[in-house]
């Protein structure tokens, strides 16, 4: 008899109805034999409500009070949950966060996870009730509400399923799986029957917003296979996400993603001074300024200047931290180019096909399509485009590369 | 520097515009040099919401889940409360029950308070925090929230100021205090300045709603002094409850109240049998039905009949029960009387005072008013007449003696 983590997002349990059609996914998979254990996220739209009421009252309120407030969210919907299993004829038990207790840092807003006391759960499954946890909190060692920033109900329901020994944590959403590409965006895209964790990884941070890179981390590091199906698909088996050892049917490229809103910035410098790569990104650093991509000309030029990409909304600040240090770092020039969106290409399978990136670049140059940037890592391929060809290039490459 | 408790119902924290006319009395008591706790309860109808959802969900969900589900309201006005605040430039905690914590036996919807822990809010009222506490719940040994039942957030605030040793506690609502009558339903009826705490008692337990009679029997027990008093017209003093040693202004008659949908029942043996008062109350005791008034006929019957009152809603379940026993109870008949109210007077000066009430009965018999149980104690005179006679019955008694 295994432990079976099942999580359940906002849409999911957005009303009783739905709730009632969460309690088919878990009965059934307690009537396989199992202990099920059920993370929940807060119903619909009732995070949004509730910081909607706060910026009302105080656009800066502490950290701390936000996380009192939004945590009852979830705490509405494990209850609530709860009573639908009775319902049911199911013995069911909520726990909240600090009931678990889940423990965090004291950073509230975005906690981390710093440890799960798994003995109550255990005690409650083990007297066979259905333990239903209040996803995306915990508590500090203040005892303090804490909470783990958006998308945080994955993490728990992964960080839970870790620290049970899970057999594996299923996470239903409103999608019924990863695609090979938007699939509102592109023609012909198709669910992905089973990815690696790294290519998760990569497709994550690249920009599909399936699930969250934190709880695909947790994952891999302790080899736990995660599953995202939909809720309202019971037959479909989603996407499976699990270790590439297991990982039977490669192909070169996974997934093309695409992630808007970027810029481009190049620093020219008046000489070949050594120290002036590490300078400007010290500086950066400083000033909180992700870099994304980074680019160095080639050639004679090669400590002359360097290129880099970050958020469009950090344009403004990185220009001026560097107008303010233009001397010190003797800088001759500084470009901008905003309004670019980066396209990835996601795949184990080029990892020893060095054609795949000369593929994706004579696609684009077919298609007219300039390449401002590219950032490459083991099994992906990024570039830098207008923003305007973005999803041309996409289109083109899924085609070139998927179906 | 004392401390000082205020508890705001839910009527005071029902919006953003209320909570911020709440921070005006808390930053008065600050602003004199006082440490402030403030107990909340849930906003407006928050609490009857969430109950209606439940409803909607499992009319028999269990009350571990109820309790769960409800005290999330008193979490988000703390939350709320502790932002304006903030947004005011003062520094405020907010604390639920269990990080009080409030600790309770397990009774979930009516837990009792066993012990409060008060080291947490000392340090942080030592910090220079205004500690806001959520009213209504608490936790108990298993680490599961339990509620206090309606009314619950007045017995957190008294209880609270007992634990913190309190110079007082003020208990802000909607109304401007307590009245010789209801003020909605009987002409000139005067705001009482003070009050004992055993005229508050019978008052309560006959029929007034201002305060819960835990909250005044906790305080009487500790000589807490009390103020009822309006949210909304802060120069009001409204009523204080103290000790009877404190009470200067005798009047005979302190209060008059009304309690509707009472019952009637009259039992009347076959015989004299002497153990019959004693089985007939145990066996309504063991069917949980609540006895109020008790007469015994008079006379040479006196073992032969007994009548007494109870709540409606418990009238055809106590009939059916004594219908069951009629044989071992040799009880010849059973009768009884539906829709009546309880018209109570209550004050201290009537205990040295054997006419108060002849004058009650005779006013009512001035009044063509029927009396079909009488039962008194030392500050209280209760009667039950027919409802649609009560209001005119409370009427020509206050007039009597109070006006």
């Amino acid at each position: 008899m295994g432990i079976v983590v099942q999580k359940f997002g906002g849409t999911s349990v957005a009303n009783t109805e739905k709730l009632f059609m969460v309690c088919n996914h878990i009965i059934a998979e307690k009537e396989k034999g199992n202990k099920v254990v059920v993370v929940v996220s807060a119903q619909g739209k009732t995070t949004d409500d509730l910081i909607r009421q706060e910026k009302e009252i105080n656009e800066k309120a502490s950290l701390r009070e936000h996380d009192v407030l939004v945590s009852v969210g979830e705490q509405i919907t494990i209850a609530k949950l709860s009573m639908c299993l009775e319902k049911l004829g199911h013995n069911a038990i909520s726990l909240t966060g600090w009931q678990v207790p889940i423990f965090t840092n004291n950073i509230h807003g975005e906690a981390l996870i710093d440890y799960i006391d798994i003995e109550r759960i255990e005690r409650e499954l083990n007297n066979g009730n259905i333990v239903i946890v209040a996803g995306f909190q915990g508590i500090d060692e203040k005892n303090d509400i804490t909470t783990l920033g958006r998308g945080g109900s994955d993490t728990t329901g992964v960080a839970l399923a870790v620290a049970l020994r899970a057999d594996k944590c299923d996470i239903y959403t409103d999608v019924d799986g990863v695609y090979t590409s938007d699939p509102n965006k592109v023609d012909k895209t198709k669910r992905i029957k089973s990815i690696s964790y790294d290519e998760m990884l990569e497709l994550a941070s690249a920009g599909a917003k399936v699930l969250h890179n934190r709880c695909v981390e947790i994952a891999k590091k302790h080899c736990l296979p995660i599953s995202v199906r939909s809720t309202f698909k019971p037959e479909d088996e989603g996407t499976r996400i699990i270790n590439k050892t297991e990982y039977l049917e490669g192909s070169t490229v996974t997934g093309v993603t695409k992630q808007s809103n970027n810029s481009k910035i190049a620093v020219i410098g008046k000489n070949n001074q050594i120290g002036r790569l590490y300078k400007v990104f010290k500086l950066l650093a400083n000033n909180n300024i992700n870099i994304d991509m980074i680019a160095q000309a080639a050639g004679e030029d090669i400590i002359k200047s360097v290129s880099f990409s970050i958020q469009d909304k950090d344009l403004n600040k990185a220009l001026e931290v560097l107008e303010n240090n233009k001397e010190e770092l003797q800088i001759h020039e500084v470009k901008h180019y905003s309004n670019l969106a980066k396209v990835s290409i996601v795949g184990l399978g080029m990892m020893n096909n060095p054609g795949v990136a000369a593929k994706m670049f004579e696609t684009l140059y077919d298609e007219n399509i300039e390449i401002k940037m590219v950032s490459t890592s083991e099994i992906k391929v990024s570039v830098l485009v207008e923003e305007e060809q973005s999803e041309k290039a996409v289109s083109s490459i899924h085609k070139q590369f998927i179906i």
